[in-house]
């Protein structure tokens, strides 16, 4: 154990930057990063705020912070394929390589994975990690730091992209337009879809998401989206609806949105059951997915961030320094509209 | 129009066998059948006792009857594939070929689709009736007409089995052994399960269904169906999990069956919306199906059918004339658990 | 009858611009359309140079052209999404709607297909034509009528991206950068591909098709494509392998360049048999995939165009007048390596 | 190492009984297994007679044998699913868990696969060995060691119908009745085709796939394949073929025997580059899969003969004991067209 300062969670409501013991030797198979950029996630800011997120309870103190990028300073034996001065991006998400899940190649829904800042797993706003190879990815050259950071959270994306099995030139819904459903919106679109209509109350939301090209924007608030999905899809629906909200309400009136045959993707998590109209969905052979994190999503975001195809610097909303890291906390707990990505920087 | 005899339901709880107007003129692309057997089903007993199904209202007489198989005795302009003489059954919804749902290959969830004994329209519980060749379809010399009256609910199995794109050596989940339930189970063994765990709280029910060499018969008044999934799958989880009860209460706990990656097929109709725990779900990023009647599933179920591979002849439980088809209908309102299929002979 | 003057292929060799009789009666279910753009196609020109296309041999004097776009004029009964006024571009395929292939959504591989301008039908180069509404496609107001024109070769790559089930941020490789490679290479990276490694000779070509982003040319007179490839994917190999070269030497190669269980799309058709190394293809269970023009394109197409998110009017090389559609041709069958699209304004 | 009796092929056509060192340590995550029951597999035999297999060449002695049954006899380490006593089977590959390929569930096709009797490594025809725990399974009470070490060749059938992606019914096609093929047929019937044609030039071959229901056999030496398929499917052609001779001379015509937008699955490997008719499967859409061993199919396998779904048992053709094993091989040589699977036991 080395005694390094870190961004710690001590109990809800308390965050402190203080040293703690953690692990940093590295071991075979693994890699030591220097952490250069990480973001704040909304499940970061849920620990802050309600010390617990479903069954995972903080019950003692927990470095926070997940979403990463930083450079390779040692490797471990039989690393290969990385080397001191690599630029690189992690998976925070830790399996069993010789779980039938992971065997299977559904390595995220192996329920023994170990995820960085979920309880008791410490995460890495901290200078330095201890991390294995094989989830720790290349940054090409023209991909920064800042966008190495946001991997994650764009792999949400990504996993509910490749969720929807997109025909190229679909049409597709985006409900709610917070950080999760931007990047689901930006992933659609990259993944085939010509249009993602992304529907949200709140208009700076909105404004941000309509940057992209592809994107239409509709202020429910002012709009009646079944009536524009209607009359932007010629009464026909669309191909693709991806429910981001976590909202039950957004549930009540969603079958009325795909098209015969389209498929539903559950990226948002309401709180309880919602409820569902199998009858309605029966009558157009609705496909509902769902999606837990991701699963070799990391290479092909980093693909498509590296040929330029998706640009996530517009979503970058302010920096902090690792000193202003609680400051970045409560920013984000002000959850501005505007807001969509706050990121610490650690030198 | 010609005046035939048939058996007409008045309106609610009101049968009557008696003379009727239909149309009979075989036109170009259709065939004129000679009704051999009709199969009872659940839906033509529940306008029978309702006089309707959700949207679906008796405002004026209608013949019942949709599962048919039958001769044909006329054959109209350029129908090549069928002759006079010709043993058939035949799907009894009619698509617009030109809808776009139908131009994609899914018909059965055209909205215009006209379906035997589905308010406004007539069934076929009457000594004739003229179809468009395209949806007749011919047995092969070893199927009898009591087994081509039985495709039609097959179908419904094989759709639903269709749907779970089952990989050879799958374990299946049955929840409900009613008739469709039944059919299911058969077409998930036939389309590639190794075992169907059938769930239901009625002993006769379930003692038809283990008939079928891979039903694995579970009541769930006896035993905990939870538990018994996991010993049966060593705690992984079933490959698919077909919901044909329609109850709420299966909902509650369904989660619970299927394996990490699973998929529940959702085949029962529940009167209202079911609380879906996306959570759970989530967790186990499965993908629920839903299943409208059948598409492309006739040519299928009756190569099943004539190869050996499937046998729904256990399935008949009674037969009866066409004299006694209000006794027919008489004993399925009784739902006796032991009866899975009546049917009615014509000649 | 109507006599029209039309582009005719009078036989090989030999092209007329003159008079003709072709119907021009708008039947129940179509619309009158008067042509306004239509692409020079390659099948067009090997017709003209060689008289025949495999099995399709011009016996009579043909009317050239398929690509095309205009203005609705006139519909028949029964047509309710188009009007006149309607800008629009045709699928130039009319399929039996009833024949079986067209039944299951593969209407492209119905052996009834009438195709224009394939011997002996008609094609468009000509002022008006008539032709069934439900293949007839309504452009957005800022999609041109020359882009409209190259919705049909546009769609030949939409059918081959989506063939290749391409999973956002794939790798692909385009053999060939001939106008199919380009419009494949275009419709990959719609489809969600991060990258598109385009090879071929002509550097021309190459440049062309460099103007896209998430291309990566690779002349392969200066370069070992299977080198730099591997250098590309860390010796992994491409998701994704799309064959458009017709080349048998492409074929003795193809298998190193995908990954393990990659694919390859075999678009461009080899005059002969081409060598398959089916052993080298088993050890990575590789994918092949063929295709046959496109069915339900059309629309995917147009979105992707009317959204912005693919631009195809850096492909137009040169445009000409009806007048000199002959000067059109005969450019054409120079081959020029910098011209990917010729069109004629009928106008 | 403990010096062990094994079946040694000491170099080309040279098979010795004798003692051998081998490592017998069970490590963490391995099982050791008493073996029980060993098939001749042609690889086996063709090590034997050629001395090696494309790039495997017999350098120097190595056990032979893959496929086997038998009995856990000492678990390592962190085992948990098995324990002493434990029937089961084993698959002969280990690949590495960390490759890329493992970690996305294609360990098949994972380059550093050790696999069985594959030269340098060792197989199983010795008395005992140590194997990894995750590539050991348990044998069900009904399901004999005979057939337990049948499994590993009705994967490969697996794996093949896995890659047709079966709909419920189908209509496949086997070309080739050797055991591969019978496995092949015998796995697609299971995976849900009702029809599996089987042709190939020897009747007993085919007098032995005929005895399992839905396989319709066809002697190509009397009747014409083409018409025979065109005959069974109305001129609409197979679902699915599977290419299981590895004969350049079936690649020839193989075209004309699936439906439009059928599959070929090619699992016999002939030794050159084959003729590939891309022209006509493109006007069919043909898709073409290719199979590499077989991947998570053996939990599969085994439960469906379990269930007793499948029996393989009829294609034991004769039983010897591990003294005659080299009388086994040389009878494997002889290649007689009546004998499928020749079996070792071994106390």
């Amino acid at each position: 154990m080395t005694k390094v300062r870190a961004l710690v969670l001590e109990r809800q409501h308390e965050l402190a930057l203080r040293d703690i013991d953690l692990p940093l030797e590295t071991g075979p198979g693994q890699v030591k990063i220097k952490i250069h950029t990480v973001g704040v996630c909304g499940s970061d800011v849920h620990y802050y705020t309600h010390g617990k997120i479903g069954p995972f309870v903080v019950n003692a103190p927990m470095v926070l912070g997940h979403e990463a990028a930083g450079t390779v300073v040692e490797v471990g034996a039989g690393v290969t394929h990385l080397k001191a001065g690599d630029r690189v991006c992690m998976e925070p998400g830790i399996p069993d390589p010789n779980s039938k899940a992971s065997r299977l190649g559904l390595y995220n829904i192996d329920p023994a994975v170990s995820f960085w800042a979920t309880p008791p797993v410490h995460g890495v706003l901290t200078p330095e990690v201890v991390h294995p190879a094989n989830y720790t990815f290349k940054l090409p050259d023209n991909v920064s730091f800042a966008e190495g950071a946001m991997v994650e959270p764009f792999a949400v994306g990504m996993q509910a992209a490749g969720k929807a099995k997109i025909a190229p030139g679909d049409t597709a819904i985006v409900l709610g337009a917070g950080p999760i459903g931007t990047m689901v919106a930006i992933a659609a679109l990259a993944g085939g879809c010509a249009r993602a209509i992304v529907a949200d109350l709140a208009q700076p939301k909105l404004d941000i998401a309509a940057q992209y090209q592809g994107v239409i924007p509709i202020n429910i608030r002012e709009k009646n989206l079944i009536e524009e999905v209607a009359r932007l899809t010629d009464g026909w629906g669309a191909d693709v609806v991806f429910e981001c909200s976590g909202s039950p309400k957004a549930w009540e009136t969603i079958m009325a949105l795909p098209r015969p045959g389209g498929v539903i993707v559950a990226v948002g998590l309401p709180v309880n059951s919602i409820g569902f109209d199998v009858s309605t969905a029966t009558t157009k052979e609705i496909r509902i997915e769902t999606v837990f994190r991701y699963a070799h999503q990391y290479e092909r975001a980093i693909a498509l961030l590296g040929s330029g195809r998706v640009d996530l610097k517009p979503l970058i909303s302010e920096t902090f320094t690792f000193e202003d890291s609680i400051k970045a906390f409560d920013r984000a707990v002000e959850a501005r509209p505007s807001d969509v990505k706050l990121q610490i920087v650690m030198e």
